[in-house]
């Protein structure tokens, strides 16, 4: 029996509903490959504020620096929304990801074939599209230094924040895509405004450089307006996307959406060593909290990549996605995913369909 | 008799193909609504290098200043992608817009009922959509300083640009959209990233203040990738968009790609006082350039706006305007938006179907 320490961090929303889908899950299919899971429950964003009054308690980064794998559900809501920016739930995430040290984050955005009438794209444009979305997640624009609010001679205020990458930072995003356009389809697009920004000239530079240790991959170069835009125009031509802190976060969430169903999508946040966070892409949802409406799949798929990237467990991996295909193609869907024909479950029934297939 | 100095800047590429097709368009405009253009013509971007060694030779940014408004056409192409960033076509425009102050870039992505299958998307998606883009053009991370490639101590580079905007940036394009969206459907989505970015801080703030001035326009906020979304999850909740530089630059892209045209779409770039420059969305497409392949279209219409925002005289844009859906109606499509059953034509016949329109 293997043994693994899990923590979880359902937060706000919808997310303690979804996690105690995925959670069921993860014992069913723990107990067909003979893994074992000890889960510890920790506090995060607005759950965290109200209990603590900060989004991450040093507790939970303990706790989190504890186990073998961190499984988030999603923080936010209307209620922090007035707060200030650094007592509101995402300065939590943004702590987590630090505190961790997670810099590659991957973001699949994959067309089931049974949603596919879900994607406001046409059929031919988005049938078959499976793009990865490597984006560096602990330094660019997110964090860089100055940062802040500063008054200048005159009185008036200048807000200021500061795009950096060292090579080194460039070159460990980058291996991490490299590597990952090897194990899918040998193409990666690297994605910068090198026409305007110099770090985006270095951020091609290394990447350039780097290329030569992955002769077998295919590298390609888009600037980031253009990437949107390729992205809505023919998205098939994409396989592996490397990208800065905040290009990727604009560029993933407009891939998730050609999928039209971002319900569905997991994510995975990756250091150099210690524990994985594992994540639905999809936020707290808070108009259906609480309602057993919500669609728990992304998160179980994020036990799923969890077992893949954070554990080394690529079979339970495997079991998990196909019971997740089962179930859609024997037509059950959450409100979300609905359409005519096809059987409308909650978030809990959803979760038993899920134990069944 | 009005009369009006105008600069052509043609540049690159497809640029004087398509300019020739305006400047055909405009003469004649200006005989039925008795205007009058002395057109100058001036270098910039590739060609410029070409001449001088300088993307934007002084003598252009005086002749630009010396006239009524600038009609450019399209800068860039490989032949030019290898010079150092400062040397490069786009330093040009950027340097183009900085010394005529053109801090307000509209982009509109309007989509034509006749060309409504360009679109990648389903038709009841995008149908009806009509969407400004106010993008600020002479700040934020384009221009802010510190920029550059700098050694640190370890002897590692790092690159750095800096997003700034002070109170009286983030006033002045927003006033420009707020007045936009007055004309429009009277409604505003002012996009930022708050949740992480301290500049987005100060620009949510400060749109917001100035938003008790303007009651009547309905005013809402989006993060930028949740935008980037939504663009393609639901085009149509959008009427009038204001945003920063680089968020602009990509969010007008992946909007105008929504239509299916881009060769169908101009753009203003307008200041305080002085001329404004016109131009299509569009680049220099240096594949077909000198084939007589170009869609002028997006030129043509760039005149429009030259016509409406930089000379006033909104019913001779309106009259090109109708010309241009006139052929299209009748089924004239360049190679970039033909479909079965249409007429092929090439640049020049396009503009000769434009004229007799
Ligand atoms: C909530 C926010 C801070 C976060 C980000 O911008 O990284 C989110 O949009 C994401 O992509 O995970
Ligand atoms: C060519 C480039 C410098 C320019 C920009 O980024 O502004 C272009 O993408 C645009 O949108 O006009």
């Amino acid at each position: 029996t293997q043994n693994y320490r899990i923590t979880l961090l359902p937060g706000d929303g919808i997310g303690p509903e979804i996690m105690a889908v995925a959670v069921d899950v993860l014992k069913v299919v723990g107990k067909q490959f003979d893994l074992k899971f000890e889960f510890q429950e920790a506090l995060i964003g607005g759950a965290a504020i109200d209990a603590t009054g900060e989004p991450l308690p040093s507790a939970t980064l303990d706790t989190c620096r504890n186990s073998d794998a961190v499984l988030l559900a999603a923080i936010g809501g209307y209620k922090w929304d007035s707060l200030p920016s650094n007592l509101r739930p995402e300065a939590g995430l943004l702590g987590l990801r630090a505190g961790l040290g997670l810099f590659a984050n991957l973001r699949p955005a994959k067309i089931l074939p049974q949603l596919i009438d879900a994607s406001t794209l046409k059929r031919e444009v988005v049938e078959g599209v499976d793009i990865m979305v490597v984006r560096e997640l602990t330094g660019g624009i997110y964090f860089g230094k100055p940062k802040g609010i500063f008054a200048t001679e005159t009185g008036e205020k200048r807000g200021v924040n500061t795009m950096v990458y060292s090579e080194s930072e460039i070159e460990r995003i980058g291996r991490v895509a490299f590597e990952a356009a090897r194990k899918r389809g040998g193409k990666l697009c690297s994605v910068d405004k090198a026409n305007v920004l110099e770090v985006s000239q270095l951020w091609r530079d290394r990447i350039i450089q780097l290329s030569q240790e992955y002769p077998d991959i295919e590298l390609s170069h888009l600037y980031v307006d253009n990437a949107a835009m390729q992205l809505v125009r023919s998205p098939k031509q994409f396989d592996t996307i490397v990208t800065g802190n905040l290009f990727g976060d604009i560029l993933s969430d407009a891939a998730a959406m050609l999928t039209g169903s971002i319900g569905m999508l997991p994510s995975a946040s990756l250091g150099a060593s210690g524990p994985g966070v594992f994540e639905p892409v999809h936020g707290s949802a808070p108009d259906i909290a609480g309602l057993d409406k919500a669609n728990p799949l992304a998160q179980v798929l994020s036990a799923a990549m969890m077992l893949r990237y954070g554990l080394d467990q690529p079979k339970a991996a495997d079991h998990i996605e196909q019971a997740v295909l089962q179930v859609l193609e024997q037509g059950d869907r959450t409100g979300d995913i609905i359409s005519p024909g096809k059987n409308l479950l909650g978030c809990r029934a959803m979760g038993d369909a899920l134990i069944l297939a």
